[in-house]
């Protein structure tokens, strides 16, 4: 029980400076997260009020299941521009099927959280490998950067990839609506300085660096006022600047969706992808904050607490939600200390729903472009690339690939392609492992490779080191290779297979094993085994492998040279009659 | 040029004895050939005389090209029911759509395995494991028998999965066509009675026992020479027996096949995966049959000889071949010594088209339905399901869920099934690894399992092995693994990770290295590594680990324990006084 409602655990601890740190954050957080749902719900594709009621209830269920303490749930870029892609494709944006699919998106990755939670699947997010997830983020922030530009233009563009919306923006270049880009110019130089000049200059005021840092956390929200205002007094709407619009008050209805002829079966595989790509994204960052905190977060607990966030939206009229990287940092910084810190922020935007819906009716849409801009901007980072190119080729390809497809294909075709091609990467590797002839280091009982380090071998014994398990890919391999060494070594009587690397011999490489046995005992050559670790060593004991084995097993390869040499020279001392 | 034309080595070499040797087995393989290539025709959907030039002029081209000397090229079970599961969503069996679509899955099958061979990609072959591969055909087999039921009963069955076939039979019972059950039964008890009861038969009088074994191969012709001549002489068609019918004289028609208005796409997945299959099937016999003559066939090669065939049988109007298992068999009993079998093989089926064509008119179906039935008998072996369910869990799963999936959604979902459910199974093994820790053996330098030997450990320092690669996929639970340890043992002052079975450290593995040293340095333990391989040394040192790693990396275990208690000893010293 307790187990499933970690609030139980700080919530009986909870005093005045928790509630007073929490507070603090709530305020600065929903102060930045008013201009972000409304931001991410056009990114997604979606009526405003949508991000808004994202914005409430999924909070306050993740702060009774989520184990973050920092984590800031709501709207994000990356999962709403996998929303948007999702649905474009099978309903028009601003129609009822459009909203109910991002509603029924949001149940089912809340569902599919919540099953693999319970079933303890969290470790499946590793298959996503950091390479993989890092480019992709990079990739998406690059999409969603060019998602914008019509906005910012104020003309209609081609969406899909960026090579169409760039086509499109070029053929564009004499249509577009000079107003709104003149409002775009301001609000984006606008976020961009108080972005990256507000801290200073309030410091240069006096003020303390870290009140100065949160302070200029209210950016986009001053931009949101401005520029609105603007729209107001200028009435930019009849100049033609698309504005938001009419935005009804209040809180969501909470009830059972209706869905109906849906496309659900491309939506359920979208939603296993939003699900999968929220879940990183929210553990990554939840678990970078905790390691600053030193506690723990636990990955299947947080798959229940985002999927029950998640469910929570669907019933709220909300869509996907996951935790963000650059709030849940603001929440850390503005001194969050429990999940309390997002029950709060969803009461300011309930605050919000009930009371300033009105005002945002005059809110440009080329200022919530902006916004989406300059946040993601900080998203786009090439390190991995150079890092994994000094690195590692096969990583670097990862980063590299899932990269340009995630930017020419896609966001689905990113993700696809990313844990594909570290996967067959991981398995050709495996499939075609290192195997090294070794022999003894002078003066130890320790066996290298005689290709890198000066050894003692014997003519008569060949010692080999497979750099992997045995199993089905590689088995047909590794007696190739081995029947090339031996090939090479004409006078080997004994080979002795050095085990220190062989996980696991499944049953392909058993009967490479015992056909290699075969094979040998035709040649009178023994085969040994050395170092077999305790469970290889418990599975072959289940086959008659040891039994039919020409030589014998080793404790250690040191044993079994020589064990075996001081054998080959009582031969020869029997056969030359010393003996 | 040598490498890809085999033929010119075994062509030099030829004599007499070889002629001879090829010559004798082309009868018997001829003899064999004939009433499958009818049959396998029938299992296909396609008439009977697809199944004749699918072996005429692909034996040849094999020849040329092939690496088997063993080897029988032509229509096989497994790859005919392939073929008719591929195409029967898309055309009407009879049509001429449903003729084009068998002819592109050869020509496209055929290019598939000429590009692998020529790209030597012939290793992926490996991830089929043994097996899923044995479960697979003994799961065709199932699906194959079934799937003439209705040619047996007389009467149209639905088809697809074994399920939907056995309950249409069920409620077709009352609606049976007696005269063609008859004949099946009596073509069936013919066949098993020749199949099992001529061989001794002839022994007993006084036959040599090989002779007799390939005279009883005779069986099926016979079989279709007197099941013909009762049909003929009763007039069994006009009784409502299904006969063969007109067959076109003749040798095919060469020249490249016309596609009109063909589901490529389907097709072309199906194409994949009847020349991986038909690749696998191949290969195994020829390997099998090439170690007991002591030579080795080259698996890129025979992928080209493959795909020649299969291209070969495209532009002579057949569908897809490969090496089948039984007729090879006998091919080399028979005492086939070359590739020239194969194409004396072929000028025997030539003959048959030529000459043989009119009498085949009269041949029932239910006798190929018969044939076909007893062939595939000799597939059906469940003892891969005893030897894995005593070997590994993981295999027999692995097997088990091949055979149900073959038997219950058909022959492609049952090899993607095999092939996906073992490399999870892989990828799940590698990503939970076993982790131990060491003591030395004592009076040797070699460090094993705590838990199942007697070994001598320091508390100071804690020794663990990691059995795996550090990558992407088990990076986040080693290091939890290695959080865990520490917590058991807090009196350590130095933890040495034994690299002995890490092959690799990919960027996701370093960074948990990297995080690992972090940690521990702040709790004062120093980080060791001992027993790094080569290749995983240069690609760390291409990083800054080296620079940052608090400890050491040794050569072997044995000195890093030994150097680090010796250098703990003189620091207790020197704290004590004594230095």
């Amino acid at each position: 029980m307790r187990d499933y409602l970690p609030c139980l655990d700080w919530l009986k601890q909870y005093d005045k400076p928790a509630f007073m740190g929490d507070m603090l954050a709530a305020v600065i957080v929903t102060i930045m997260l008013i201009p972000q749902s409304l931001a991410y719900a056009l990114l997604a594709g979606l009526p405003a009020e949508v991000g808004i009621y994202a914005s409430i209830l999924p909070l306050i269920v993740y702060a009774i299941f989520g184990t973050s303490r920092s984590l800031s749930v709501g709207p994000v870029a990356v999962v709403s521009i996998m929303t948007a892609s999702a649905i474009s494709g099978i309903a028009e944006p601003g129609t009822a099927a459009y909203l109910q699919s991002a509603i029924f998106l949001a149940l089912i990755s809340g569902l599919f959280m919540l099953a693999m939670g319970i079933l303890k699947l969290g470790f499946l997010a590793n298959f996503l490998s950091h390479p993989v997830v890092a480019a992709f983020i990079t990739g998406s922030a690059i999409v969603i950067i060019f998602s914008q530009l019509d906005h910012l233009m104020g003309v209609e563009l081609a969406g899909g990839n960026v090579i169409a919306i760039l086509a499109s923006a070029l053929g564009a270049i004499d249509r577009i609506h000079m107003p709104t880009l003149a409002l775009s110019l301001f609000a984006l130089g606008f976020l961009f300085g108080t972005r990256y000049g507000l801290k200073p200059l309030l410091e240069k005021f006096g003020m303390a660096p870290k009140t100065a840092s949160l302070l200029a956390k209210t950016g986009p929200v001053l931009g949101v006022v401005i520029t609105s205002l603007l729209a107001y007094y200028y009435h930019l709407d009849e100049q033609g600047v698309a504005l938001v619009g009419q935005v009804p008050a209040g809180l969501p209805a909470i009830g059972i969706p209706a869905f109906e002829q849906l496309a659900w079966k491309e939506l359920t595989i979208a939603a296993l992808f939003i699900s999968l790509i929220g879940f990183v994204e929210s553990v990554s960052v939840g678990q970078t904050l905790a390691a600053k905190r030193k506690y723990k977060i636990h990955p299947n607990q947080e798959l229940i607490g985002l999927g029950g966030a998640n469910i929570a939206s669907a019933v709220s009229g909300g869509y996907p939600v996951t935790g963000g990287f650059a709030r849940s940092v603001v929440n850390f910084e503005a001194g969050a200390v429990t999940p309390a810190a997002g029950a709060f922020t969803a009461i300011g935007m309930m605050i919000t729903a009930l009371f300033f819906t009105p005002y945002i009716a005059f809110l440009p849409k080329a200022t919530l472009a902006a916004t989406i801009v300059v946040a993601v901007m900080s998203l786009v980072d090439f390190s991995i690339l150079a890092k994994t190119f000094r690195y590692s080729r096969t990583d670097f390809f990862a980063a590299i690939s899932t990269l340009l497809a995630t930017v020419a294909f896609g966001i689905e075709a990113g993700v696809m392609f990313g844990v594909l091609s570290s996967l067959a990467m991981h398995l050709y590797k495996t499939s075609k492992p290192h195997i090294a002839v070794v022999g003894e280091v002078p003066g130890t009982e320790h066996f290298r490779n005689v290709d890198r380090h000066h050894v003692i071998t014997q003519t008569e014994i060949l010692s080999v080191r497979i750099d992997e398990s045995l199993y089905f890919a590689n088995a047909a391999y590794i007696e190739e290779q081995l029947e090339e060494l031996l090939a090479t070594h004409p006078d080997v009587e004994h080979l002795v297979l050095q085990c220190t690397a062989v996980n696991e011999i499944d049953i392909s490489g058993l009967e490479v094993l015992q056909s290699i046995n075969d094979d040998l005992a035709l040649r009178n050559i023994q085969l040994h085994l050395s170092e077999v670790k305790g469970p290889v060593m418990d599975v072959l004991k289940r086959s008659d492998f040891i039994d039919k084995l020409t030589g014998d097993i080793y404790l250690s390869q040191h044993q079994a040279v020589h064990g075996l040499s001081r054998r080959q020279n009582w031969q020869e001392e029997a056969s030359t009659g010393y003996l």
